[in-house]
Protein backbone atom coordinates (compact mmCIF):
# COMPACT_ATOMS: atom_id res chain seq x y z
CA UNK A 1 0.00 0.00 0.00
CA UNK A 2 1.24 3.93 -1.02
CA UNK A 3 1.58 6.23 1.60
CA UNK A 4 -0.45 7.87 -1.32
CA UNK A 5 -3.34 5.73 -0.54
CA UNK A 6 -3.02 6.04 3.25
CA UNK A 7 -2.89 9.56 3.18
CA UNK A 8 -6.22 9.26 1.07
CA UNK A 9 -7.83 7.16 4.13
CA UNK A 10 -6.80 9.26 6.68
CA UNK A 11 -8.00 12.30 4.72
CA UNK A 12 -11.67 10.96 4.68
CA UNK A 13 -11.71 11.26 8.42
CA UNK A 14 -10.84 14.69 8.83
CA UNK A 15 -12.88 15.57 5.68
CA UNK A 16 -15.91 13.68 7.73
CA UNK A 17 -16.16 16.27 10.56
CA UNK A 18 -13.92 19.54 8.62
CA UNK A 19 -15.16 22.69 10.05
CA UNK A 20 -12.95 25.28 8.06
CA UNK A 21 -14.47 25.57 5.33
CA UNK A 22 -14.88 29.22 5.41
CA UNK A 23 -11.48 30.19 6.21
CA UNK A 24 -9.51 33.43 3.76
CA UNK A 25 -6.87 32.99 1.98
CA UNK A 26 -4.31 35.32 3.69
CA UNK A 27 -2.95 34.27 7.49
CA UNK A 28 -4.64 35.45 10.69
CA UNK A 29 -1.85 35.83 12.13
CA UNK A 30 -0.25 37.45 9.62
CA UNK A 31 2.87 35.51 9.96
CA UNK A 32 5.33 32.72 7.92
CA UNK A 33 7.26 30.06 9.18
CA UNK A 34 10.35 29.31 7.70
CA UNK A 35 11.58 25.85 9.11
CA UNK A 36 12.81 22.48 7.89
CA UNK A 37 11.10 19.31 6.30
CA UNK A 38 11.84 17.40 8.89
CA UNK A 39 9.71 14.27 9.62
CA UNK A 40 9.84 14.90 13.53
CA UNK A 41 8.39 18.33 13.10
CA UNK A 42 4.72 18.99 13.14
CA UNK A 43 4.32 22.90 12.69
CA UNK A 44 0.81 23.20 13.84
CA UNK A 45 0.90 21.36 16.99
CA UNK A 46 4.62 22.50 18.27
CA UNK A 47 3.50 25.83 17.72
CA UNK A 48 0.09 26.01 17.98
CA UNK A 49 -0.92 26.93 14.54
CA UNK A 50 -4.23 26.12 13.62
CA UNK A 51 -5.46 25.99 9.87
CA UNK A 52 -5.91 29.32 8.58
CA UNK A 53 -3.24 31.02 10.93
CA UNK A 54 0.18 30.99 9.58
CA UNK A 55 2.13 30.52 6.42
CA UNK A 56 4.13 27.67 6.70
CA UNK A 57 7.11 27.13 4.42
CA UNK A 58 9.44 23.90 4.36
CA UNK A 59 12.53 22.88 2.90
CA UNK A 60 15.83 21.01 3.25
CA UNK A 61 17.22 22.63 6.38
CA UNK A 62 14.96 25.76 6.55
CA UNK A 63 17.02 27.66 4.40
CA UNK A 64 15.97 31.17 3.92
CA UNK A 65 17.35 31.60 0.29
CA UNK A 66 15.15 28.96 -1.64
CA UNK A 67 12.52 30.27 1.37
CA UNK A 68 12.46 33.67 -0.49
CA UNK A 69 10.16 34.00 -3.60
CA UNK A 70 7.72 32.15 -1.06
CA UNK A 71 8.64 34.95 1.65
CA UNK A 72 8.18 37.56 -0.92
CA UNK A 73 4.70 36.31 -2.54
CA UNK A 74 3.33 36.01 1.41
CA UNK A 75 3.93 39.74 2.19
CA UNK A 76 3.33 41.15 -1.21
CA UNK A 77 0.17 39.47 -1.97
CA UNK A 78 -1.41 37.72 1.31
CA UNK A 79 -0.25 40.62 3.80
CA UNK A 80 2.03 38.73 6.40
CA UNK A 81 4.21 40.85 8.62
CA UNK A 82 6.43 38.62 10.49
CA UNK A 83 8.85 35.83 9.75
CA UNK A 84 9.88 32.96 12.12
CA UNK A 85 12.78 30.71 11.16
CA UNK A 86 13.20 27.78 12.91
CA UNK A 87 15.76 24.81 12.15
CA UNK A 88 16.15 21.80 14.75
CA UNK A 89 18.88 19.66 16.62
CA UNK A 90 20.07 16.65 14.63
CA UNK A 91 19.36 18.13 11.17
CA UNK A 92 20.45 15.66 8.32
CA UNK A 93 22.53 19.10 6.69
CA UNK A 94 24.52 18.87 9.19
CA UNK A 95 25.66 15.42 8.06
CA UNK A 96 27.09 16.23 4.82
CA UNK A 97 29.09 17.99 2.32
CA UNK A 98 27.79 19.36 -1.06
CA UNK A 99 31.25 17.42 -2.42
CA UNK A 100 29.75 13.88 -0.28
CA UNK A 101 26.27 13.98 -1.83
CA UNK A 102 27.42 15.07 -5.89
CA UNK A 103 29.67 12.23 -5.26
CA UNK A 104 26.50 10.18 -4.14
CA UNK A 105 24.38 11.48 -7.24
CA UNK A 106 27.33 10.86 -9.57
CA UNK A 107 27.76 6.91 -8.22
CA UNK A 108 24.20 6.08 -7.65
CA UNK A 109 22.39 7.84 -10.60
CA UNK A 110 25.37 8.84 -13.13
CA UNK A 111 24.99 12.10 -13.39
CA UNK A 112 26.79 15.28 -12.79
CA UNK A 113 25.36 18.20 -10.29
CA UNK A 114 28.66 19.77 -9.87
CA UNK A 115 26.44 22.77 -10.81
CA UNK A 116 24.02 21.93 -7.50
CA UNK A 117 24.40 23.41 -4.41
CA UNK A 118 22.19 21.34 -1.59
CA UNK A 119 22.78 23.95 1.03
CA UNK A 120 24.35 21.97 3.53
CA UNK A 121 25.86 23.46 7.23
CA UNK A 122 28.21 22.65 9.88
CA UNK A 123 27.11 24.64 12.70
CA UNK A 124 23.48 25.19 13.54
CA UNK A 125 22.82 28.20 15.14
CA UNK A 126 24.94 30.19 13.00
CA UNK A 127 22.80 28.53 10.42
CA UNK A 128 19.71 30.16 12.21
CA UNK A 129 21.48 33.53 12.29
CA UNK A 130 23.23 33.40 8.94
CA UNK A 131 19.22 32.84 7.66
CA UNK A 132 17.54 35.46 9.73
CA UNK A 133 20.29 37.73 8.04
CA UNK A 134 19.53 36.98 4.93
CA UNK A 135 16.02 37.62 5.28
CA UNK A 136 16.48 41.26 7.72
CA UNK A 137 19.04 42.23 4.73
CA UNK A 138 17.24 41.42 1.40
CA UNK A 139 15.55 44.61 -0.05
CA UNK A 140 12.72 41.92 -1.18
CA UNK A 141 11.63 41.43 2.45
CA UNK A 142 9.56 44.04 4.27
CA UNK A 143 11.33 45.99 7.60
CA UNK A 144 9.36 43.35 9.96
CA UNK A 145 9.88 41.13 13.37
CA UNK A 146 12.02 38.56 11.60
CA UNK A 147 13.39 35.76 14.47
CA UNK A 148 15.27 32.52 14.89
CA UNK A 149 15.08 29.67 17.08
CA UNK A 150 16.11 25.98 16.95
CA UNK A 151 13.70 23.23 17.79
CA UNK A 152 15.52 20.73 20.22
CA UNK A 153 13.65 17.19 18.44
CA UNK A 154 14.66 15.63 21.70
CA UNK A 155 12.58 17.32 24.00
CA UNK A 156 10.02 19.55 21.68
CA UNK A 157 11.50 22.48 23.00
CA UNK A 158 12.01 26.06 20.56
CA UNK A 159 14.86 28.11 21.78
CA UNK A 160 15.50 31.46 20.26
CA UNK A 161 18.79 32.05 18.90
CA UNK A 162 20.28 35.34 19.03
CA UNK B 1 2.59 40.98 20.97
CA UNK B 2 4.58 38.87 17.90
CA UNK B 3 3.37 35.76 16.63
CA UNK B 4 6.74 34.36 17.69
CA UNK B 5 5.89 34.89 21.46
CA UNK B 6 3.23 33.36 21.15
CA UNK B 7 4.84 30.56 19.46
CA UNK B 8 6.78 30.45 22.76
CA UNK B 9 4.16 30.17 24.64
CA UNK B 10 2.06 27.72 22.08
CA UNK B 11 5.28 25.34 22.19
CA UNK B 12 5.78 25.38 25.86
CA UNK B 13 2.27 23.22 26.46
CA UNK B 14 3.75 21.23 23.58
CA UNK B 15 6.80 20.23 25.03
CA UNK B 16 5.10 19.75 28.55
CA UNK B 17 3.78 16.41 27.03
CA UNK B 18 6.18 15.48 24.59
CA UNK B 19 6.81 11.94 24.21
CA UNK B 20 8.66 11.30 20.63
CA UNK B 21 12.24 12.69 22.07
CA UNK B 22 13.66 8.92 20.35
CA UNK B 23 12.11 9.19 16.62
CA UNK B 24 14.74 8.53 14.03
CA UNK B 25 15.78 11.35 11.33
CA UNK B 26 14.35 8.94 8.31
CA UNK B 27 11.09 9.44 7.92
CA UNK B 28 9.07 6.19 9.13
CA UNK B 29 6.59 6.04 6.34
CA UNK B 30 9.44 6.82 3.79
CA UNK B 31 7.39 9.34 2.13
CA UNK B 32 8.15 13.00 1.16
CA UNK B 33 4.94 15.26 0.52
CA UNK B 34 5.35 18.59 -1.31
CA UNK B 35 2.89 21.02 -0.96
CA UNK B 36 1.96 24.78 -0.92
CA UNK B 37 2.53 27.32 2.22
CA UNK B 38 -1.09 27.81 2.38
CA UNK B 39 -2.23 28.41 5.85
CA UNK B 40 -5.38 26.38 5.41
CA UNK B 41 -3.20 23.09 5.07
CA UNK B 42 -2.67 21.32 8.27
CA UNK B 43 -0.43 18.47 6.68
CA UNK B 44 -0.61 16.29 9.68
CA UNK B 45 -3.90 16.34 10.29
CA UNK B 46 -5.50 16.49 6.89
CA UNK B 47 -3.03 13.51 6.41
CA UNK B 48 -2.98 11.36 9.14
CA UNK B 49 0.86 12.50 9.26
CA UNK B 50 2.38 12.12 12.84
CA UNK B 51 5.76 13.11 13.82
CA UNK B 52 8.59 11.33 12.62
CA UNK B 53 6.60 10.03 9.08
CA UNK B 54 7.03 11.72 6.57
CA UNK B 55 9.24 14.30 4.91
CA UNK B 56 7.00 17.77 4.33
CA UNK B 57 9.02 20.52 1.91
CA UNK B 58 6.20 23.59 1.51
CA UNK B 59 6.85 26.55 -0.70
CA UNK B 60 4.12 28.79 -2.63
CA UNK B 61 2.49 26.84 -4.81
CA UNK B 62 3.85 23.78 -3.79
CA UNK B 63 6.15 23.66 -6.62
CA UNK B 64 8.04 20.73 -7.32
CA UNK B 65 11.52 22.89 -9.58
CA UNK B 66 11.73 24.55 -5.91
CA UNK B 67 11.44 21.87 -3.90
CA UNK B 68 14.08 19.35 -6.36
CA UNK B 69 16.75 20.09 -3.67
CA UNK B 70 15.13 18.33 -1.01
CA UNK B 71 13.59 15.96 -2.99
CA UNK B 72 16.85 14.81 -3.91
CA UNK B 73 18.27 14.76 -0.17
CA UNK B 74 15.68 13.03 1.23
CA UNK B 75 15.92 9.76 -1.07
CA UNK B 76 19.45 10.58 -1.73
CA UNK B 77 20.58 10.80 2.24
CA UNK B 78 17.24 9.76 3.81
CA UNK B 79 15.91 6.89 2.58
CA UNK B 80 12.33 8.41 1.17
CA UNK B 81 10.73 6.02 -1.43
CA UNK B 82 7.65 7.72 -2.66
CA UNK B 83 6.42 11.03 -3.46
CA UNK B 84 2.99 13.19 -3.33
CA UNK B 85 2.46 16.42 -4.59
CA UNK B 86 -0.59 18.08 -3.57
CA UNK B 87 -1.73 21.43 -4.59
CA UNK B 88 -5.05 23.35 -3.92
CA UNK B 89 -8.34 25.47 -4.29
CA UNK B 90 -8.10 28.81 -4.01
CA UNK B 91 -4.56 29.30 -4.20
CA UNK B 92 -2.69 32.40 -4.41
CA UNK B 93 -0.91 30.76 -7.20
CA UNK B 94 -3.95 31.32 -9.36
CA UNK B 95 -4.35 35.05 -8.71
CA UNK B 96 -1.56 36.84 -10.39
CA UNK B 97 1.56 36.79 -12.78
CA UNK B 98 5.01 37.07 -12.63
CA UNK B 99 4.55 40.51 -14.35
CA UNK B 100 1.92 41.50 -11.95
CA UNK B 101 4.03 40.87 -8.60
CA UNK B 102 7.61 42.79 -10.26
CA UNK B 103 5.31 45.69 -11.10
CA UNK B 104 4.29 45.46 -7.36
CA UNK B 105 7.69 44.95 -5.96
CA UNK B 106 9.12 48.12 -8.43
CA UNK B 107 6.15 50.28 -7.53
CA UNK B 108 6.34 49.29 -3.81
CA UNK B 109 10.02 48.55 -2.53
CA UNK B 110 12.18 50.51 -5.93
CA UNK B 111 13.19 46.72 -7.07
CA UNK B 112 14.03 45.09 -10.45
CA UNK B 113 12.75 41.67 -10.30
CA UNK B 114 12.26 40.89 -13.28
CA UNK B 115 15.00 38.30 -13.11
CA UNK B 116 12.86 36.36 -10.82
CA UNK B 117 10.11 33.90 -11.47
CA UNK B 118 7.52 33.56 -9.08
CA UNK B 119 6.22 30.47 -10.49
CA UNK B 120 2.46 31.35 -10.64
CA UNK B 121 0.16 29.42 -12.59
CA UNK B 122 -3.42 29.36 -14.24
CA UNK B 123 -4.76 26.22 -14.37
CA UNK B 124 -4.51 23.88 -10.90
CA UNK B 125 -5.23 20.43 -12.00
CA UNK B 126 -2.22 21.53 -14.96
CA UNK B 127 -0.31 22.74 -12.35
CA UNK B 128 -0.67 19.39 -10.44
CA UNK B 129 0.17 17.33 -13.53
CA UNK B 130 3.04 18.87 -14.35
CA UNK B 131 4.60 19.28 -11.42
CA UNK B 132 4.24 15.49 -10.61
CA UNK B 133 5.67 14.94 -14.21
CA UNK B 134 8.71 17.54 -13.79
CA UNK B 135 9.73 15.10 -10.75
CA UNK B 136 8.77 11.89 -12.91
CA UNK B 137 11.52 13.33 -15.59
CA UNK B 138 14.34 14.24 -13.58
CA UNK B 139 17.35 11.92 -13.99
CA UNK B 140 17.72 13.57 -10.55
CA UNK B 141 14.77 11.80 -9.08
CA UNK B 142 14.44 7.72 -8.17
CA UNK B 143 12.34 5.92 -10.27
CA UNK B 144 9.34 5.92 -6.99
CA UNK B 145 5.67 6.40 -6.80
CA UNK B 146 4.54 9.82 -7.53
CA UNK B 147 1.00 11.04 -7.30
CA UNK B 148 -0.80 14.20 -7.36
CA UNK B 149 -3.58 15.48 -5.67
CA UNK B 150 -5.22 18.90 -5.31
CA UNK B 151 -6.91 19.49 -1.53
CA UNK B 152 -10.15 21.63 -1.52
CA UNK B 153 -10.08 24.43 1.21
CA UNK B 154 -13.42 24.57 1.19
CA UNK B 155 -14.34 20.80 2.33
CA UNK B 156 -10.73 19.56 3.52
CA UNK B 157 -10.94 16.52 1.15
CA UNK B 158 -8.14 15.50 -0.91
CA UNK B 159 -8.63 14.28 -4.71
CA UNK B 160 -6.40 12.29 -6.74
CA UNK B 161 -5.24 14.24 -10.14
CA UNK B 162 -4.71 12.23 -13.08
Amino acid sequence: MTAAAEFEAANKQYAATFDKGSLPLPPGRKVTVVTCMDARIDTGKSLGVAEGDAHVIRNAGGRASEALRSVIISQQLLGTQEVVVIHHTDCGMLTFSDEDIRNKIRDGLGENVDHLSFLPFKDLEQSVRDDVALLKKSPLVLDVPISGYIYDVSTGKIEPVN
